[in-house]
């Protein structure tokens, strides 16, 4: 497999794993409910992709800081509403 | 920041973005229920996390293998529970 290829599985794995968080905010937005996401996952999650940031612009990584700057924003968006909904809910 | 710190970053994302699917395992298990987790976001991010472990594994990267190795058997786990308790509440 030549590097072209195995570039593509690097590019291919980051946009997945990034936009893989649009559904769950559609799901949330929708639904108006995120009581079984986990708040500490969500949390953990965040301070896991800031720290991927900080890495990626110290290396110089674009795919690396694109990435995780999108995940971050998704998962903001996340966090903000399973907050705003519970607070509805009671 | 000298490459060692830079280096610390990156293993602290790595351990922090693989770690931070433990605490939605165990409140899935714990209340049985994952309706408000999205069944897409969890099959998206699999087939990311498993390219992930490809292109960890063409470029001999071990903290790409091992982070998302992790990450991969966490996420299947919480995907297998979803659908599980999905089925009992039916």
């Amino acid at each position: 497999m030549n590097s072209l290829n195995i570039e593509f599985f690097g590019y291919f794995a980051a946009i997945l794993t990034t936009v893989a968080f649009l559904p769950q905010l559609i799901k949330t937005l929708k639904t108006k409910k995120a009581e079984d996401v986990s708040l500490v996952t969500l949390i953990m999650f965040i301070c896991g992709v800031g720290s991927w940031i900080i890495y990626g612009y110290k290396i110089s990584s674009l795919p690396i800081l694109m990435a995780n700057i999108i995940t971050l924003i998704l998962n903001l968006f996340i966090l903000i509403s399973k907050i705003y909904y519970s607070r509805n809910i009671r």
